[in-house]
């Protein structure tokens, strides 16, 4: 059933890309669109449209505004992060510049907005994430010159910057449906729970994840100084129970830090375990939001194995 | 009539700016919304409303909305020119940094569009005058790496990155009015043709203005072989009657050049008169709209004193 959604939203993006203008402003979005992606978003957009009874296909313009707000967040944390790579390719002010990557960005953001104006009913849900989101990476900004950052304070950011948008794109999905508002609520709150599951598994990995199925190094967040889930938590239990070996690592040059001395302390700490615990939480939650949507289970059963997928994915 | 319109919007986006929270996201909307301006696109967004019988009140978040909109391509712009001072005072990435610029930017924009979305009448207007707006600032981007740029394409790119906000800022004043379709032509045309003629005489001030009047360097944009009006009807003259002042001077170092010089060739070979005349054909077709839209001229009377002052200004 995802495949379909998937066919379906992918086709519409082509032809959209197609009937772009030459020229550096459309060039770059197309370039972005094209990068092999998961199309996450989009597509959950397009099962909470049929979840509620509606026809996916009427969601499919909702569904590609909310994608291009996302290329667009992509395109702009990258200048910001000074990323060289997305997805294995040239950022695009890698490939073209800056200005470009700015600008082009900037109009992108603009067409999702000329794509949601056809239906208003969408624009109040889209507008409080598309804030929220922007918020979301202003913390994480200024997380990074922060030593002080709280697991709250974490958990905080992660929502505004990632799991909003997964709320907004089932909410926009059940609002084409003409969903009840408990209903928006409740599929709002799925995907947001979706999100932070989604997010605290990231950071496991990062940590934990066989490096030949993540294809990236072991503990490269570790290495970072990166203030994720665990390491915040880390922290936290070696001030109580007054050990130092993460500190100590922290203390040290990002390329002489020991991966599998940290590696192994988040784990004598009990921080992956706990970590563990918390994505089995928030999946539940998530799950149960699904539920009183639809206690028989049917017509829930694609969303249930998307999200599924998502949380317990080892890559 | 203006000075009240003025005192009406600067008392609603003192009431917006009170209400941003604090933080690093919103702070540099308040500081570049604080700094001296002429707020020239909201107020003729009120004029319009109730020049078509509205009251210009009901127009005001449609004014903040497009004044947030001129201040976000004002802090991304700044940022792509690399410029340090924006009405004497440090751009928004000098004062902060770039990424805080461009994050801050972006959100402004949403949230000119959560103001648009109460009225989704106006929506589209205002999606089709940013694309352009965006599409205006690549192509002078686009221009400063070319030498080969024409007259008309040099207007196709005023009318996109200047002209177009002002009829766009009419235009929906003339919507939540209530106008008709002929009108909300005519006035953005009137819209179109001051802008046009606003950035022209921009260009006639750089080069002939008395510097105690604009307070700037006579020639700036000489100096720097800015592609403006000026420069690239002047090179056309001279190509044609095979003389080779400016280009000699261009050829020159930026510090190497002699403005004095370069000033008399524009006068000498009539650029100076023509770019004269052009402004003075632009303003008439931009009155003669105001004209068809009341030709008593009464309820006209106070746009058309502020597009001559816009026009004829000495500074």
């Amino acid at each position: 059933m995802m495949r379909v959604h998937r066919s379906l939203f992918d086709a519409h993006v082509e032809r959209w890309v197609a009937g772009l203008p030459p020229g550096d402003l459309h060039a770059p979005m197309a370039y972005l669109l094209g990068l092999p992606a998961k199309r996450i978003r989009p597509v959950l957009t397009l099962m909470s449209c049929e979840l509620f009874g509606g026809d996916p296909r009427t969601a499919l313009d909702q569904a590609l505004a909310i994608e291009l707000f996302h290329n667009f967040t992509l395109m702009h944390d990258d200048i910001m992060d000074e990323a060289p790579l997305r997805r294995g390719r040239p950022t695009v002010h890698a490939r073209w510049n800056v200005n470009t990557a700015i600008l082009s960005g900037d109009a992108m953001l603009v067409m999702a907005y000329s794509i949601l104006g056809a239906d208003p009913s969408v624009l109040e849900t889209f507008n409080r994430h598309a804030l929220e989101v922007c918020a979301g990476q202003q913390l994480d900004m200024e997380f990074e010159r922060r030593q002080d950052v709280s697991l709250t304070e974490y958990k905080g950011m992660i929502r505004l910057k990632t799991a909003v948008l997964l709320a907004a794109a089932l909410r926009i999905g059940a609002i084409r449906a003409g969903a009840g508002a408990e209903d928006q609520e409740r599929i709002a709150a799925f995907g947001e729970g979706v999100g932070l599951a989604f997010q605290l598994r990231d950071d496991l990995l990062d940590a934990f994840g066989d490096p030949a199925h993540t294809g990236k190094e072991q503990g490269g967040d570790l290495r970072n100084g990166k203030k994720t889930w665990l390491l915040i938590r880390g922290l936290e239990v070696e001030r109580r129970r007054g050990t130092d070996v993460l500190r100590t690592q922290l203390a040290l040059d990002p390329h002489a830090r020991r991966i599998p001395t940290m590696v192994a302390a988040l784990r004598d700490l009990g921080v992956e375990q706990e970590a563990q615990a918390e994505v089995q939480r928030l999946a539940d939650a998530a799950l149960d939001q699904l539920h009183r949507i639809d206690p028989s289970g049917v017509r829930v059963g694609a969303l249930r194995n998307l999200a599924v997928s998502l949380i317990d994915r080892t890559a």
